[in-house]
């Protein structure tokens, strides 16, 4: 007797920012004249260039629909291949109707049925690709999906805030899933959260709360996003436990993982989870785009995702991960093979 | 060999309202006043009371709160023993973090690691009680989980919106989810999901955006929720044949259905799919709350199940079957066996 897996493949991604670059000396010259320095923190960051919004007609919505139709072109399917779509962002532009229903419509996508928006920030569009492949595996009637995120930073990050402003960029990044019959076992295989939410009220959107934020009385400063420092040391110790745990549940060695998919935030993410699993080559091997796009909330290592399959080889078999954070604290890693 | 089920149950439910409490003749004298005559409308939907905020410290999130410490009371569990926590809200108070983290933080929820936000206007509960009892089905760690809704439909309603402003209420549910493996199957079944999205642009809230609703310079109208008149009337004809088609694929007939959670906004829903699946003591079996609370949006059919499992028999082994729509129109049909 042949066991049939029900594996849940990626057969596409998309990405999309817009065509406002900014490079790191205009934020550079705008601390300045607040008086600080901000050169060390965007170096160690690993940020050299952003994409910004600069224009009223383009926002996390518009982004991932342009990053759905290019995703959609790479798997080579029609939208209305589409049984579901969800969409995630901590800067949605409806809150009702769901932004994924808005992409049902724009898309024409009239057999995706099965739409919701799915918000966790950073960590979402993670937590999003864990949520449909269990969705699908226990579905009968969903073989396409859409995971789609987009953020629109700029229209929430306060300009004297070191962590977000200068350190973010906009853009959307899309994901095709495709649920297929094989017999071998591949495609998302498991996920692990670690969510520690005594960190929750470091970094909140908007500062005041949604309710105040309807009310013109209360400042435009109040409504964007607030940060308040806190450790951000314990994410590698956390991921690579994770992965460790992959490891010996799914027995399999480290080297079988060709590509590491880690939040973008700061380069340092990746070069400590790489000195703590001993990889020496992490370069080669965790992908990193923060430089060109900065940090890209949901999308980014979606991005970092794109990137990759577009520039490097991908061996039929080898494992890879993803790893991400959001804000709270809530981190997810997702465990792959291709 | 004993087959065993793995089987999602609900466990415990709670609700909770601000105290304020509204009845229809302050809408009637306020539409008055605005030369319109509300009364018939409000009679047709089956309006009498409902709940309103009016206070500057109760919103969704906090509301969500109060209904899980209820629900958790029910379930006899302490939030130490959760696994999971949804948040379902197209009202959030915050997009970052997510609200479900937030909630995990002030219940000391500390093992609920897996905590986001979805959002899917008034048919949200409905997708994450499904979304959730697939994720449980197909992980190893998920025991028990926490499913809450709130609505703050007040800071959103244009009072000159009858479609909204007189029809609703604020409030919280929530529900307690218990994953555990048996002998027969019993439970979350199964869901249906039928979205339309030429309605796309009906019901839209902000109705400028949230771009633009960050704005001091947008009017506070603006920022609010617009509904523009859309046929109801395939609602009905939809969920009974979501109902059909469970009872053709799990092979059991329409008088092993106990209950009927549907969606809250008209009473009509409820006389107009008994009518169609031909049956006469829709009272019995259709649950309708709609006139104590008003419409409570995502919260809806939930309360229509918390004030049933409180008040009426419950036959183990008989069905129920949830049905809602949200704005868009994003319909769902959820099977339940009790």
């Amino acid at each position: 007797m042949f066991m049939k897996y029900k594996n849940v493949n990626i057969v596409g991604t998309g990405i999309y920012h817009p065509s406002n670059k900014v490079d790191n000396d205009y934020y550079i010259e705008h601390f300045k004249n607040l008086g600080k320095d901000i050169a060390p923190f965007l170096d160690n960051l690993g940020r050299k260039e952003r994409y910004i919004v600069n224009n009223t007609t383009e926002n996390a919505l518009t982004m991932a629909i342009e990053a759905s139709k290019n995703a959609l072109k790479i798997a080579g399917i029609s939208a209305d291949k589409l049984d579901a779509i969800v969409f995630s962002s901590d800067t949605p532009e409806y809150l009702c109707p769901s932004n994924a229903l808005i992409i049902n419509h724009e898309l024409q996508a009239s057999n995706a049925h099965t739409v919701y928006d799915l918000n966790s920030n950073c960590v979402g569009m993670v937590v999003a690709l864990d949520q449909m492949s269990r969705f699908m595996k226990t579905s009968k009637n969903i073989k396409y999906a859409l995971v789609v995120g987009g953020i629109l930073v700029s229209s929430i990050a306060r300009d004297d805030c070191k962590y977000t402003y200068p350190a973010s960029g906009d853009g959307a990044a899309a994901v095709i899933l495709k649920c297929t019959e094989e017999d071998t076992q591949r495609g998302i295989l498991d996920s692990k959260y670690c969510t520690r939410s005594e960190y929750y009220n470091t970094i909140v959107s908007p500062c005041c709360g949604l309710t105040k934020a309807r009310l013109n009385t209360t400042s435009e400063y109040d409504k964007k996003q607030q940060w308040t420092p806190f450790p951000l040391n314990f994410f590698a110790p956390e991921w690579s436990k994770a992965i460790d745990e992959f490891m010996c549940e799914y027995d399999f060695s480290l080297d079988e993982i060709q590509y590491f998919f880690l939040s973008q935030y700061s380069k340092q993410f990746l070069i400590e989870t790489a000195r703590i699993l001993n990889i020496d080559n992490y370069e080669e091997k965790f992908a990193y785009i923060g430089d060109k796009y900065a940090y890209t909330g949901t999308t980014s290592p979606i991005f970092a995702l794109h990137e990759t399959l577009q520039n490097k080889p991908i061996t039929p078999g080898a494992k890879a991960v993803f790893c991400s954070v959001g804000a709270g604290v809530a981190m997810c890693s997702l465990l792959y093979k291709f």
